[in-house]
């Protein structure tokens, strides 16, 4: 059984690829599926559409875009995991955690144990809170093993 | 047919209160719902069971315990409503945002034009963006008038 | 048991009402619901909120608004009757036959032997044709009588 | 990942083999699904069971048996792309972007601004709004690539 | 609570009065629902419609009326009992039975011992198999009792 | 796209075959599935199990033991195809029918016309009705090609 | 609203009385509902059907009947509470615990802590883990109170 | 077709080999899945994260981590076997039995005679009771072959 992994949140540090090399080390059989992960990129997925000039318009064509893509990901994975950094307010990671909640779908939060308190709702509907990537990837490596 | 609406989001303003006064007002057919907003309240939920030295197991116990509540409206609500302020994280909005989108139920955020970048994800899930419970209470009144 | 009928489609003749009054001559335990039909209001429903430039993003913000009340009605009904008029495009009634479908509920099609054609997909997927609103509510009598 | 693309509406310009054409010449990884985009075959599609004298059984023979091709393929894509021309009814394209709404399957339209007021539910109920078929293919290759 | 129990199958015996005059006399807090038990009745129920040549289309048009019954019926009820008697094929009864077992909903059937045998399909999806309406009383009685 | 057709019902005439070989000759995409057609292996499906004095239990231990098997192959079909012939009550496969109907899964009658009336409830919910095999293989070849 | 608690497990000691008397001293808006928790009633409850000799057929049949009316109750319940006492197996407890997971309804376990580690799976699933019937009370005020 | 099988329950005896060398020797169809069957490795399977100096949370903490695999597992496969040994408490067999029931899922119940009754609810839902692991064999082969 090859399992999917759906890699969602922060994108400003390398723990999405070190989870990635981490479980090909270890010859787990997982793909993993992420949203657009270039941040200018994903503010102007929908400018190939037409032209607005109001901002909220211009985010709202391009979230959209990129929810045809994250949405269809998030609805076909196994397991997602949903990472927050320190910065920036993240709300689309605990939307997406939102989502797997709903869905059923288990999921592993990663963050510092500094934001415990403001992520008690999503760690409470999490299978696992985990600190580090290497965490992550022991509990990949234990859930998808023979 | 009464419909229920259910307000999620920032406890430390008066929205809840405006728009089901402004409900009552219009002698709208809806009864609202809500997390519990007493925030000591809500963070002592689970401290009638055992004692815990670890905080993230208290914070752990206590979010469970409200999620039987909040996981139970929301999946009986037929619109959701969710605000954001200017303050805190609010990750537990967010992903009450993001269980309304995966069950299907069309949802209202509330919130300032500050925040529309870091909303865009949220927002683009959403039927409407409001910026004052006013507009909220004249949506519902739209929404659910014969 | 009370029946719950919704009733989509052309507004510019006076079918809803001879359903309405058919079903309530007949003392039938039916509660009738339908999107907001007076055109201008259904067009302007969005308007509360922001201003727009753009007719498209006008058009959208409305068409939102009015989804949540139309997608929750479709939803919660029993039965759908879905009328085609001679004029205009009515798109939105046949992509709420096409809601209706998907969600399993049974619908009965409402329109003259001219459009049995361009219907066809539609009427295919619906549990009856009728030309006249006489015919719907002896269906209705039929269907929803001890 | 292979992507599943379901190819709805109108069938007599082109635009289903601009889509196509494009997505192989960006090496895309979709395979596109239609409907019988043959229009007499279509509407013969019953007429190898009981011949029937009234046109609307003939029609109802054949759509039914389009729609257990087009009803399985509406639930197993992953993307919808829902065209609307500027001739004839296409009831049947805003009845396929219903039950993609109502299956929670993401879809993109693809019309001419002229449509924009009609198509303004279904718009609505879309991800994404596009006016050429290249277009839709650089929405396609932006969602699907890795 | 009040159960809602759906009867399905044979309408040349009394079966379903003796149970339905059997819970009331224990008091039985219980709605009964069947299909339309008038045959002529049952048989023109698109008759209303267009008229039809084919003995085939009028039978499909007058099933179909009778599924919206029917189908919404069986899709709300609690609870299912099937009847099979000993004449006529009865293609219906094991229809519905087949449609109970798909949507998980209980039900009970209830036939002679001679007819075990061609039904073992059905009663290995049944919940219970009962040769009286008496017996079907008793079970209701201990189902729905506080 | 490989197509799973689901062949229900009467295993006294070589229908089956004539579908599969059709279907081969045509070189179409499908594989097919059925319940164990060998009936006394049928009968004696759960004999592996516990001895069993009762006729009915006997019965009932070997039906559940086929259900396995039948269950999941219509639960994983994307066509059904349900055969009537003119013997015996073949009560299972209208209860295969109302499965299928119950699960949204298109499906296929094979009988002759002497049937039409008793069977008028599953046509009804059926996508066609065939009167040979040879006009099953017209249709599936109709549908699943590209 | 009015909340539907489901009381599952254990029938030797009175913990249902408690929680059903501290509910109404409370005033809380809950509804209970249960198996029947009569023993030697529940064993026999299929015993008006036909007589068994063998004892495992005579188990099924009743456990088939008493499952009517639990699996409607668990369907319908907003909140399961399962108690595990020292004696017995109460597998029936766990299999509850099991359907009230799968059907994503919230649980609370209601056991002493010398049954922590052979529990671990069914507490993983449940949102609190209660050790008195009163702990239990206090959860249901605080969760169902407005 | 390959089935997924999952084997679920008591893990001190060799039935789990047994049957898949039985699978095997008969050249079946099947891929067999099961929890981490080495008991200490699933007592500790959350170990990799935070140390707990409560039993309850490492236990908590651990098994939320198993219920990553067993879950998906669950969900994922075509039948379960559920394996009742006559030491220990086995309530997470109980468990699992119940989230196949709830999922709609055929299970076959694996144990002694000696556990007739204590197991009557969960073989009530069973599809079949067998005593020997080769008895499972001799079913999947009849349930699985072509």
């Amino acid at each position: 059984m090859i399992w999917n992994v759906y890699l969602s949140g922060e994108i400003h540090t390398d723990w999405r690829q070190r989870i990635i090399d981490g479980a090909e080390q270890q010859g787990l059989s997982i793909v993993f599926h992420s949203a657009n992960t270039d941040h200018d990129a994903s503010d102007a997925a929908g400018d190939v559409l037409r032209e607005n000039e109001s901002g909220f318009w211009r985010d709202h064509q391009s979230s959209k875009v990129n929810a045809i893509r994250t949405s269809t990901l998030i609805k076909q994975c196994d397991i997602g995991v949903v990472r927050f950094g320190d910065k920036y307010r993240q709300w689309n990671a605990a939307f997406d955690a939102g989502m797997l909640a709903a869905l059923g779908k288990p999921f592993i939060t990663l963050h510092d144990d500094s934001l415990i308190h403001p992520l008690k709702e999503v760690d409470g509907a999490a299978m696992a809170w985990a600190e580090t990537p290497e965490q992550v990837v022991e509990l990949l490596k234990y859930v998808t093993s023979k």
